[in-house]
C-alpha cells in the first residue's frame, strides 16, 4: 500500500455536524468546541455557514462565532457560502479567509437540496468564487452524492469528475468529494477518485465520507492508497445531511485519527484531546459520541 | 488492489456472539438463529462450544442445539472444543464434523484466559486435534490477541506466526487470527498476515477482527488484498470476548457482506436475509444490532 506520509484533517463538526441539530447550540458552546478542536491540533475547522436562517437556523450566529474564536497561527476556519447574499455576510464578518461552496453530482439531489440544476448551481457559485479569489481567500468546492444519491441511486464516476473539474476550473483550490449518504464501498471509492483525478490533481482532492453503512474507514484506506491526503471528518461523528433520509454519519474524527496514528501517517492531531472535545460536545447535546474509538476509550477508562 | 473473487464467511454469532450473554438464550432461539443463518447462505456457522458450564453457562445446551438444527448440504457447523473433556462431549453429540481449538499469541492473555501458558495450551490441544483428525473431522485453530493484548499491549507478528504455525503443524486445517480487543489498524494487520503466511499458506488463514475501535472493515480490506479469503463475522455484531475488558465487538456479518457485495466479491450470503436474522436475535436480546448496515437499512425502511 502506498499511503501518504501525512494527512490534513478537516473537521466539519461545528458546521456540517451541528447544522442539523434541532435545539439551538449557544454561541459559547460553538466557540468552545472550535477552540478545543484547534487546541487538539486540527489544522482546518469548518466554523459555520452564511446560509438562510430560515432553512438552517442553527448557523444563524456564524458571525458571532467567528468574532470570538481563537485563531492559532496556521489554523484555517472555512465557512460555507452558497450564494451572493452569503458572500456579502462573509465579507462583513470578522476573519473570513476561506469559504466553501456546495455542488452535487446528482441532478435530482441538487434540485431537491438547493432547488436548482447542477449547472445552475455552478453558475450561482461562479461570482462567489471570483469574489473570494479577489480577496485572496481560499475556496473549497464540495461535491455531494459522489458514491450514490438517495433519489437516483448509483452515480457515474464521470458525473462526479465533470462537476469536480468545473469547480476546479472556476477557481476552487480544493474539491471535497462527499459520499453524502454513506453507501459507497472501497472499489467504488477508488474508481470515483481515479475518474476525478484525471481532471483535478489528486493533491487537491479531499475525501468526505459518511459512515452510515460503516464503510468510511475502509473507503478512506482505499483512496489514501491513491494519494488522497485531505480527509473531512466530524468530531464525535456529529451530524450528517439534513436533506437526505437516513444520511446520518459523518465519519468520526477520532476513528480516522486512530487509524492514521496506527499506520504512522502524521496528522498533527492529538487523539486524546479530540476525544475530549467530542465528549464535551456530546454531553452538551445529551448523547453518546457515535465514534467507536470514543466509545472504546470511554470503556477502557471505566 | 488484488481482491479474492470469493470469500468464505464464518458466522461465529451463535457461539462467540452469544457466549457472553448474561441471560440464558433458549435452545429454540439458538436453533432458529442458526437455521436462519444457514437459510441466508452462510456456509459456516459456529454452532456452540463444549466448554465448562461453570465458566460459560450459555453454551451448556450445545448438544441440544446440535440435535435440532437443520443441516443443509454443504453448510459446516464447527463447535469449540478446548480439551479432552470437551472432545468426549463433542464425540457424544449429534453431527459434529468440525471443531475449533483456542490458543493465544499473548502469554499473559493465555494465563488469564485459560490458566496455562501458550505452550501448555498447545500441548492440551494436540491430542484433541489428533482425535478429530482420526474421525475425519475438520479443525479450526483460533489464535487470539494477534494485533494486541489487553495486558501486554502490542504483540510481535512473529509471536502470532509461531503459534499459528504450531497449530497448523499439529493438524489444524485453518487458522483463525483474532484481533480480540479490536485495537489493530490496517498496516499492522497486513504485517501480521505477511508474517503468518510465511509459515501457513494464506488460503488457510481466516481474519477474525473485532470492530471495537471501528477498524475491522479497513483491516479486512487490507488483508483481503494479501489473499486472505476466509472472514469470521457475527450476525448483528453480537458478542466479544468475555475475558477482555472493553472487548465488545465482533465485526458484524451485515457490514462485511455489504462491503464485499459492493466490491463484487462473492459470498453466497443474502444481505437482506442475514439482516433479518440479526433483527430477530437482537429483538430477542432486547437491543439494537451494533451493525451499522443493519441500522442504516432499518432507517431507510422506516
Amino acid at each position: 500500500m502506498a499511503l501518504p506520509e501525512s494527512v490534513t484533517i478537516v473537521d466539519v463538526g461545528p458546521r456540517d455536524g451541528l447544522q442539523n441539530e434541532p435545539n439551538r447550540v449557544p454561541v459559547d458552546t460553538k466557540v468552545a468546541l472550535i477552540d478545543s478542536l484547534a487546541e487538539a491540533g486540527l489544522p482546518v475547522i469548518e466554523a459555520g455557514a452564511f446560509v438562510s436562517p430560515k432553512w438552517v437556523p442553527q448557523m444563524a450566529d456564524t458571525d458571532a462565532v467567528l468574532a470570538r474564536i481563537k485563531r492559532p497561527p496556521g489554523v484555517r476556519f472555512p465557512v460555507l457560502v452558497p450564494n451572493d447574499r452569503g458572500m456579502a455576510a462573509a465579507e462583513a464578518a470578522e476573519g473570513v479567509h476561506e469559504i466553501a461552496v456546495f455542488g452535487a453530482a446528482s441532478e435530482t439531489f441538487s434540485k431537491r437540496n438547493i432547488n436548482c440544476s447542477v449547472a445552475e448551481s455552478l453558475e450561482r457559485f461562479r461570482p462567489v468564487v471570483a469574489r473570494a479569489r479577489e480577496h485572496g481567500w481560499r475556496v473549497r468546492g464540495y461535491v455531494s452524492c459522489v458514491l450514490g444519491c438517495p433519489y437516483e441511486g448509483a452515480i457515474p464516476p464521470e458525473a462526479v469528475a465533470g462537476v469536480a473539474s468545473d469547480l476546479y476550473a472556476m477557481g476552487c483550490d480544493e474539491i471535497s468529494l462527499g459520499d453524502t449518504i454513506g453507501v459507497g464501498t472501497p472499489l467504488a471509492a477508488r474508481r470515483m477518485i481515479e475518474a476525478v483525478s484525471a481532471h483535478v490533481p489528486v493533491e487537491r482532492l479531499a475525501a468526505h465520507f459518511h459512515d452510515t453503512y460503516g464503510q468510511a474507514l475502509a473507503n478512506l484506506l482505499a483512496v489514501l492508497d491513491l494519494g488522497v491526503a485531505i480527509v473531512d471528518t466530524s468530531v464525535a461523528g456529529l451530524g450528517g445531511c439534513p436533506y437526505a433520509k437516513g444520511a446520518s454519519g459523518n465519519v468520526a474524527t477520532e476513528d480516522v485519527v486512530y487509524m492514521l496514528d496506527g499506520m504512522g501517517v502524521r496528522t498533527g492531531v492529538s487523539l486524546a484531546k479530540v476525544a475530549e472535545a467530542g465528549r464535551v460536545i456530546s454531553a452538551h447535546l445529551g448523547r453518546e459520541p457515535t465514534s467507536r474509538v470514543a466509545r472504546a476509550l470511554q470503556g477502557a477508562a471505566a
